[in-house]
């Protein structure tokens, strides 16, 4: 905690939007601020959810007719079952071995403790926790070791990913594992953590692994299922996966399903939420089947609907004045959703300031170093609470146990889980009953029992835990945050409940208290809203407490967003992810609109032409990291008529002139990369590079050419022509006529394959690949730098418009900055070219063009320009 | 039920897509078919959800500075504060007199058959009940008379609204009057109707009104509230309004939102989902408070969440065996889902029948016969009911009342609402029981009561609902379905759970088969999938019932949708609404992407230019019916290019042939029409529009006009000239580069408001409407036809560039059509110009162009032209 000193965390918690970020400054030209400087940064990717491909060429109907069509939609049905299944069996074994492993420990520790307080040996105690918990959460940092981003809770990963970002092994089988595995032991090791967000992040690796039947991490699992390989389909089955995750996790369907439409789902597509909804229900009742059978022995009953349940609020049958809440509490619950909001907006604040100093000065450093952080932080979670429970536990009486037995789901009663470490028969230890339990049941202990904690215990608990949860997110562990937040919050919201019954004698339902504290502290903290509010309410099965707990969420969030963002949103945003947001930000999206598609573009392009040579295709992909290309005509006939033009023309060329300047500075660029490369056979193919350009001279040769092939869809007039520097400036401003886009990966794959036809052929020579083929690779296709150029013959020709996508979504250049977001986040788009009046290409838009910090920084350039 | 034989009833069962629809045989040219041809088709519009607009010019900017976004949002929470309070009262007030007026009916009839069952004057009781229902109906009636859009459940033209269709009056504050007061009526009548329906139409009506401040109805009510005046807006607010609709009447807040989601939302939009949400909420707490006030005096605690709840569904402390459900019994609810889906076909197959009887033969006669209707539908359910319960209700006995006390919500006993007609003290008579109480107490008794129905009793039960309710829902007055729905499956799950418990000994829970019945029925029916599991599931407060639902729903809506569509649906489909399913239905997705959008767009285009002449405005507009026209300009220039040109051109002129050759006639046409106009000004313009030819003539002199006008932003070369039928070919295949895109209302708009300039004056001197002045009419903007033509100057010329939406959405005429529809659906696009490679226009796609009907019968052309 030392390193977040007061002015520290009071810069952290300031608003986001008034301290330049790295990538305006970047692109204001002015000089980084040293502390953002030392963050590492990544590139990441987008995910091709559009499906970039020139559908009738590519057979992508002879594939899927009628009949096929229908057999595939029962294999998704099927799928998602098969996801929800395994989902819950996931949860199902998490949760036996968390519960087998506590129940040993606290067990073995309890009756030790008992002994040891007559004989006074309590250290020794102490030293049997210190062993167990360190030896657990020592495996799990082992885990952890072995496949990195296992860690933490996985939640900012998977919502990356559904928000279109590709994160590196974030749905490998091997992540699962780790995963799956190391939070079991970390949960067990008696860390502040939850295992509810390792289980989403479980579930939307079930989801994205399963239907693709094969396994990068082991090869040998590979079967001949050649559906769904797509971003596109792949991020269906991911929401589901992690809808069921959060079902199985909560006992939330509809809560899990909200969850991932709120994070993922661009379009509410009503086929998939039905699916994302089924497949949340199956792992729901798998795993309660199985727990129902296991821990009851009642197989074929439903009892035990999550893994964390948060038991049943119910008044008792004696009490007729009892209300769960009234009209008058709400204005209770309003004061407590702000307080939760400013702990959350603290918490994060620490948090923050924390992930900032471990990227900095843990992460560069070996990997046991991080082992060790984590060896230390159990060892002063288990001290502390050790500690706590022996010299802070007041001895509370247990009030009346028979006349108010609040049954559990399950039957087991509230009462079995309190602890009574030197308490005398008939009263319990406050602390140890929280502190020596697992974290459910301490839930249970704070929104059900009857008996009332001390506030000192209800202080140091909750203090403790919020330092120590605060400390532990971002361990390298698996761990989740829900648990640690509500439990954090429960005890908060009793410390109320206790003031207004016992000092103002209030008749208030303390669990109800309980339980807003809850919401409002995990509101404060994730800043999660509907689908927060539904699994809320679903794991409180009590309809009646909507409102409230609506109520609060939505004041924490207020509350919590005037100082900072949501814990995960954070995270994201020091990862460097570009997400993109809902909409473009409230409080810049008036403003936002002053702009047009043209002032973010991306106007430097690489394009390639209808008919490419090879050569011009590997110089292209081995100079660029585009993955996308525009395919592009030039039009002759129109250059002359350009100059005397209109105002229309001129204002193209306006778009058009910083970007073939610099294309042509690019081209240079590339030419000189090629020369330094070392390869001998890529000097040839950048030696002739300069023969391109006398190639293009015999033109006449090449139209007349093009007359006799007019099968072809599109004029393959002058392949290869790039633009040359010598060239007049009318020339460099040409208009490119836009045809349509096509991947990097296609490229390769085309050239690969040998799809290229020799240039005294006509294209209808040039081998055909079929959908399967194409496809075949996913989700890792080759790199340019595989390819064997000495197979290639780099004067070939390769057509490509039989396999770009001829008609993606585009926009005009003066198309408002709202409508562009909307197009693209919606659409779920990687590239968007910007298409003049007259159908030139003059720019294209991608997920980095759309970020929050850019249109904030391209905003301000805008004004300093006005 | 006698127009309704078996082989007219096979005939409307069988799918629709085998039959050709009217729509199909007018574009295939042949003959309609002419039972289809007697139904009279309205044309329905779309509403405007996408900003047409040039924003910068018009100044939304000014308007919404940063200080008054954030102020406009907050209006907003408000707004769906006060819809959800609102619609929660009208619940309340619809309650209360159902409440009212039923319990008085029946406590007047039953104490007279008490006594006449003693004294054998039976016949006056009938004459009693009677005269109560004939009243009530009638008084209903009457109300749907003056509006006569209030009939039915008004879901269907919700579902149309949020869809995008505009159908006349259904949001008005007359409707909503009607509807509200007719729903009490109708149902205090003991017609077989609901209150749920009308409930989310009065939802969305208060949504769609509240928020402008004004009423058509009554013109005195206009507060000038200038927020919230576009078609996108009131949709939200529609959106909010429904779903409070839904959560005031099923006490499911969350449900609610789903079903707007569902019904309504294009693209999943956080924001709007979480003031949904909060709507909601709002509705259903206003109402429980009050509720709980009212009914239990009980102010402040909230008891009774909606007009309908299940009460809940629990095992009795003693019955430790006791299950609501096991493993095993999902399969024979998968077997009441078949047996509900089929049940529900046929229930929508008669209804369908029925429906088309009313609009051939009820609907064309005077209004009366409408009324004679509802009260003869009436005459029969009343005589019915009374003579079942007296002849064929068995006395039954009360099971222990003491030993299992099913309280209900509020805590009035299951057995308080039995009734004892004919029976003996310890017994009661199970058929008056089910007939003789409000809906909502006969759906408790099949829920909950103990005590069995006799097998006899629930067949004629099932049998008269399914009837009556069929033919009820239709009759005109304002009528749901919903809980006749669940009455008639709720009868029919007891029944097979009599079956399974009495006949073959099973250990089951009745109440479950109920439940599970009433949803195969419900989901039959009304075919909802994801909204209707969490309404059921919120209703009956129980989060375990949701996997049994859930594949209750499925299994019904699957074995359904193999005859038909859903009962919804089936009425847009009658009344012609052009609906835009959730995607291209499933069944020709695959092949309706042999189309592009060439294919099904509309060629025939009426455009204006950037500059056009008042005359050539008004010409235009009185002519055609089109709500928004392509602004282009013909570039001279490239005329001669064109017939040379290569197969990209060629192919432009394909798709334009047939658009301009129509284009003249179409002009051709619009003289004449004009001509035979009989206003004289009108004949002035018609004559002025032969010399416009002549004065494009002029062409030199506007060229160097605009030269001298280089500050305006798009050319006006060449106003007002129109294709001329002398052309040349070469002339008529002139390329149209697309600007934009202007709005019918802002034509009339910007001539009402004089907004032109003279011929020797520069466009500049037009003058300057605010965001504000073009709105200020929503939602009825002023016809062409209401203007005054003396008060313009044919020859002056309006500007029409600085108010057209300059960057519309546009496709490539390649595009294939699941990628159009998509983008239009999601876009809530009205209109979506098709654009060629060079930007051209080419063609416009509007909703009818997408509609299932349309996409099937392009598709047969397309085979037969193949």
């Amino acid at each position: 905690m030392a390193c977040c000193g007061t002015s520290v965390c009071c810069q952290c918690c300031c608003r986001e939007g008034e301290t330049r970020t790295p990538e305006e400054l970047t692109i204001l030209g002015e000089i980084r601020d040293e502390e953002d400087e030392i963050l590492p940064r990544k590139d990441y990717e987008s995910l091709d959810y559009d499906r970039c491909i020139n559908e009738p060429y590519v057979d992508v109907l002879e594939v899927m007719d009628n009949r096929k069509a229908k057999k595939y939609e029962a294999v998704r049905w099927i799928m998602v079952f098969t996801i929800g299944v395994t989902v819950g069996l996931v949860g199902l074994f998490v949760d036996f071995f968390v519960r087998l492993f506590t129940k040993v420990k606290f067990s073995l520790v309890s009756d030790s403790v008992e002994k040891c307080s007559n004989k006074g040996c309590l250290p020794l105690s102490l030293l049997e926790l210190l062993a167990f918990n360190m030896t657990f959460v020592f495996i799990a940092s082992v885990f952890v070791l072995i496949e990195p981003v296992a860690a933490g809770s996985g939640i900012p990963e998977i919502k990356s990913y559904l928000n279109g970002v590709k994160v590196p092994g974030i749905v490998r089988l091997r992540t699962f594992m780790c995963k799956a595995a190391g939070v079991l032991f970390s949960v067990a090791g008696g860390l502040f953590v939850g295992k509810e967000g390792p289980m989403i992040h479980s579930g939307a690796i079930v989801g994205a692994g399963l239907p693709q039947f094969q396994s990068i991490t082991f090869k040998r699992i590979k079967f001949d299922f050649p559906y769904f390989r797509s971003d596109r389909d792949k991020r269906d089955f991911v929401s589901a996966g992690a809808a069921a995750g959060v079902a199985a996790a909560f006992g939330a369907p509809i809560g899990g399903t909200l969850f991932s439409l709120e994070e993922g789902s661009s379009f509410w597509n009503q086929a998939l939420t039905w699916k994302v909804l089924f497949c949340s229900m199956s792992a729901t009742f798998t795993l309660n089947f199985f727990r129902s059978g296991i821990n009851f022995n009642k197989w074929g009953s439903f009892q035990l609907p999550g893994l964390l349940n948060f038991g049943e609020f119910k008044c008792s049958e004696e009490d007729k004045n009892c209300h769960l809440w009234t009209a008058v509490d709400l204005a209770f619950f309003v004061l407590m959703g702000v307080v939760g909001g400013l702990l959350g907006a603290l918490f994060n604040c620490m948090n923050k300031c924390l992930a900032k100093y471990r990227i900095r000065h843990i992460h560069p450093k070996a990997k046991f170093i991080r082992v060790l952080e984590s060896l230390l932080v159990t060892m002063v979670t288990t001290v502390m609470i050790f500690a706590a429970s022996m010299l802070l536990g007041e001895c509370r009486d247990l009030s009346s146990p028979t006349a108010h037995n609040t049954t559990l789901s399950g039957g087991t009663d509230i009462n079995s889980t309190v602890r009574q470490f030197f308490c005398t028969n008939k009263t319990y230890n406050d602390m140890a009953t929280l502190f020596f339990n697992p974290q459910e049941a301490a839930i249970h202990q704070l929104f059900h029992q009857d008996g009332t904690f001390s506030p000192v215990t209800l202080s140091v608990f909750f203090l403790l835990y919020f330092l120590l949860a605060c400390w532990t997110y971002g361990v390298s562990v698996p761990s989740g945050l829900f648990v640690p937040s509500l439990l954090c919050g429960a005890a908060f919201g009793r410390l109320v409940a206790n003031i207004l019954k016992v000092k103002l004698g209030m008749d208030i339902y303390s669990g109800t208290f309980a339980l807003i504290g809850a919401a409002a502290f995990l509101g404060g903290v994730v800043r999660m809203t509907i689908s927060l509010t539904v699994i809320l309410i679903e794991s409180t099965n009590e309809i009646t407490y909507g409102l409230p707990i609506m109520i609060t969420l939505m004041v924490a969030k207020w509350t919590g967003d005037f100082f900072n963002k949501g814990i995960y949103d954070i995270h994201i945003q020091l990862r460097g992810v570009p997400l993109l947001e809902w909409e473009t930000e409230s409080f810049i999206y008036i403003e936002v609109d002053l702009l047009t598609a043209s002032d973010i573009m991306e106007p430097n392009l690489t394009y390639v032409y209808p008919h490419t040579r090879v050569q011009s295709l590997v110089s292209i992909l081995r100079t660029t990291v585009y993955h996308a290309f525009p395919v592009v005509t030039e039009n002759r006939q129109n250059e002359r008529d350009f100059m005397k033009g209109n105002i229309l023309v001129s204002n193209n060329i306006r778009f058009k002139k910083s970007s073939v300047v610099s294309r042509a500075g690019e081209q240079r660029r590339r030419c000189q990369s090629m020369k330094s490369y070392p390869s001998s056979e890529l000097r040839n193919v950048c030696d002739e590079q300069s023969t391109a350009v006398e190639l293009a001279e015999e033109g006449e040769d090449l139209l007349q050419q093009m007359l006799e092939r007019r099968h072809a869809p599109y004029p393959n007039l002058y392949p290869d022509q790039s633009p040359s520097e010598e060239w007049t400036m009318e020339e460099r401003f040409r208009p490119l006529t836009f045809h349509g886009l096509i991947l990097r990966s296609q490229l390769v794959n085309l050239l690969i394959r040998g799809v290229c036809y020799a240039e005294n052929q006509s294209s209808a020579t040039q081998p055909r690949l079929s959908y399967a083929e194409l496809t075949e690779d996913y989700p890792r296709f080759p790199d340019i730098h595989d390819l064997d150029l000495t197979l290639l013959n780099p004067r070939m020709i390769v057509d490509v418009t039989p396999y770009m996508n001829p008609c993606p979504y585009t926009v005009s250049p003066n198309t408002r900055i709202s409508q562009v977001f909307n197009l693209f986040r919606t659409m779920g788009l990687r590239h968007l070219p910007v298409v003049n009046a007259v159908g030139e290409i003059v720019g294209i838009i991608t997920r980095h063009n759309l970020t929050h910090e850019f249109l904030v920084a391209k905003l301000r350039q805008h004004y300093i320009t006005v």
